[in-house]
């Protein structure tokens, strides 16, 4: 069962993607939209938002209502969401619904009515987005981390702020549309069950006559980042931490990875035994590898009680900074195992598989083939991990709480 | 592709269910066991999940650290959940895998350890986990409905009490383990790329000389069900709310989920128009089917600013109402195109397949195929929605909520 690829560029410069897999009945369809909220305007942070949600309220022939039972007729299960970089639309559904499903995306994202009289119900929703972070500490902490930790628009949240949000026209909602959709930059990737001839043929036909549009220059400034506290009466004290890592673009890719998966992949990872097992500090505790084109970052996050907070950053920062002391062969063995496993769980998803060509494509403009991710999973040794934390050891460590007392980052 | 799913009840009682799927490589493991919270006696509420923590730190000829470096090297993807009749056991790994990893669970169940000098950390871990809900108000708000909507003993909560958690013994916790696991009562189901016969030879190995042991009267008592306010200077009010349905078990269950997908299912739902897109009142808002063998819920659930809460839980109250006063045929065309896609999702997962057998024989006491689910929902009409809501109309519904303010139940 060799893995089915395809891929094509329009003239226009929208990307399609395809990954044929004969054994399924689904299918699911994944735009990437260079829309994401590092272009909200200054005044505007949220319109990505906004945007996101009046633009599936009619569009093309159909208005709001029409529109929602056309989608919901075809058994589409669907979700917007708004990225950084990219503006994500995504649907799941059977094959044979794909061609039906994809006119109506193309009304979405190039004809949407963008409705004046729905822009304040849309408004006050995602004015209670943003009032809902104060009663979900853990969401509320990662996202005040990555405003200190990244450099603008890196560091900006698609919620926007209650103010801007609160003062945006359809005028400027509209001008945010006519400036960022556009088919350069547009990757479409489709998997499950589907030709590649018709699909390729049919998007042709609906996005082939779209007019390429500029560029915005949306490189990072330069900032150093800044630890930080939010006072607050919390159960928990929730610690979110950040330091840098590699993004996928980089040879130490897959060593990096694999240090993470040492750290969090799998109940017998070094976090979870020190900080959940052996002292029940808490539950939840773990890092992960977050990667923009550029620059790649570890993640890490834990919430426990205000009593054995410090004692929990302490464990954690000290697990983190002994890794490069030493990895030993049964933790590479173990790791190997799991991202293998999950490898494969990936393979038979038609949602995943959507997901992972597009991403591959967006970070590295092609897509790694499984032989590829495997081949590099299977060569990963202990060595390699400890030459990559030679080489970026863990420094420079951001640190950003909530709760009701603040910390201190151990020396 | 025909349906492939086999079973066998061991002379113990223990039953074996398996899905063959011939073009996966994965393979998901899912042990019911009749050992769920309604199960942890006076004094002892929160048992349950300290015993399903405590059993993995060690069993049969493996220590801790052992067992879990032997399930991350099979790369096995694993979660141990307490419901309120049976305590979970997942597993999904390469269908390989699938032997080594049984012959580990079989240990588990059977042979646990349940190391004394374990208990501290899972006890400090459970205490976590109650004190963090003051954290989560969403979660809560469902745990206080529950409690105050079910009978005992379907109202207890996994997390248990504080003060019963610290109370515990090393003593209580065996003794637990003895009296609950058993082998009737037990489903095992396995779906993937499987061998029935090996895997039916190696069930009757590893469990058939495991002795049945007495089944506890769980049987619910009387009760009323209690509306409540739980005050809290909350950013949102969170509402749930609960009135009675119809089990799986019923000939109406159909027609109940056709209801609920009438109001939450997709994104043309009464309920998500009507809350969401016309008057902005909040996000997230829906209502899911829930069953017991005994008896099926409605349960519901929205958070939303203190100003809109009271509007919010009118205007749900009223579309709950009024669908009893009809429903179009296009409504069902909607609905019955969402059931039969995600349906054809479940179809393509390990992992649903593993849950959907074993839910099935529990309730069910056999497996539904996949055509008597789809006969059933192409044979859904309108009438039969309508017919069910003048049977089972919206009445005696149990509100709790959560936040500054408490509300009124609109006649």
């Amino acid at each position: 069962m060799g893995q089915q690829v395809f891929q094509h560029t329009l003239s226009n410069g929208l990307v399609l993607l395809a990954e044929r897999m004969e054994h399924v009945r689904s299918a699911a369809i994944n735009f990437l939209v260079p829309a994401g909220c590092a272009n909200d305007p200054d005044g505007q942070f949220g319109v990505g938002s906004v945007l996101a949600d009046l633009i599936t309220r009619g569009a093309g022939d159909r208005d709001s209502r029409e529109l929602s039972l056309a989608l919901d007729g075809l058994g589409v299960d669907r979700d917007e969401s708004v990225g950084v970089y990219n503006m994500r639309f995504w649907g799941s559904t059977l094959a044979r619904n794909v061609p039906a499903a994809l006119t109506i995306y193309a009304d979405v994202l190039r004809r949407p009515h963008l409705p004046a009289d729905e822009l304040e119900p849309v408004q006050s929703l995602a004015v209670q987005d943003i009032e809902a972070l104060e009663d979900a500490p853990q969401a509320k902490v990662m996202l005040e981390l990555r405003k200190r930790y990244y450099p603008p628009p890196l560091n900006k949240d698609r919620r926007g702020t209650i103010e801007d949000v609160e003062a945006l026209t359809i005028g400027a909602v509209k001008v945010h549309h006519a400036r960022l959709f556009r088919p350069n930059g547009t990757i479409l990737s489709v998997a499950g069950n589907v030709e590649w001839e018709r699909l390729k043929a049919q998007v042709e036909e609906l996005f082939g006559d779209w007019k390429p549009g500029a560029d915005p220059d949306l490189a990072p400034t330069e900032r150093t980042p800044e630890s930080g506290h939010i006072p607050k009466e919390t159960a928990q004290t929730h610690i979110a931490i950040a330091y840098p890592s590699v993004p996928v673009t980089h040879p130490d890719y897959y060593a990096a990875r694999a240090a993470d998966g040492v750290l969090s992949g799998g109940m017998s990872a070094r976090l979870f035994t020190e900080v959940r097992e052996k002292r029940g500090l808490c539950y939840s505790v773990g890092v992960r590898h977050e990667t923009f084109k550029d620059r790649g970052t570890i993640i890490g996050y834990a919430g426990t009680g205000a009593d054995r907070a410090q004692q929990t950053l302490d464990v954690t920062m000290a697990e983190l900074r002994k890794l490069k002391d030493g990895v030993s062969d049964d933790e590479i063995l173990r790791v190997k195992a799991g991202l293998k496993s999950s490898l494969i769980m990936q393979e038979e998803s038609t949602s995943s598989r959507a997901g992972s060509i597009a991403s591959d494509w967006y970070h590295l403009g092609r897509v790694r083939s499984f032989d590829e991710v495997q081949a590099a999973i299977d060569g990963l040794t202990a060595g390699m991990v400890v030459d990559h934390l030679a080489r970026f050891p863990v420094r420079g460590t951001t640190l950003v709480t909530i709760g009701p007392a603040p910390l201190t980052m151990p020396e």
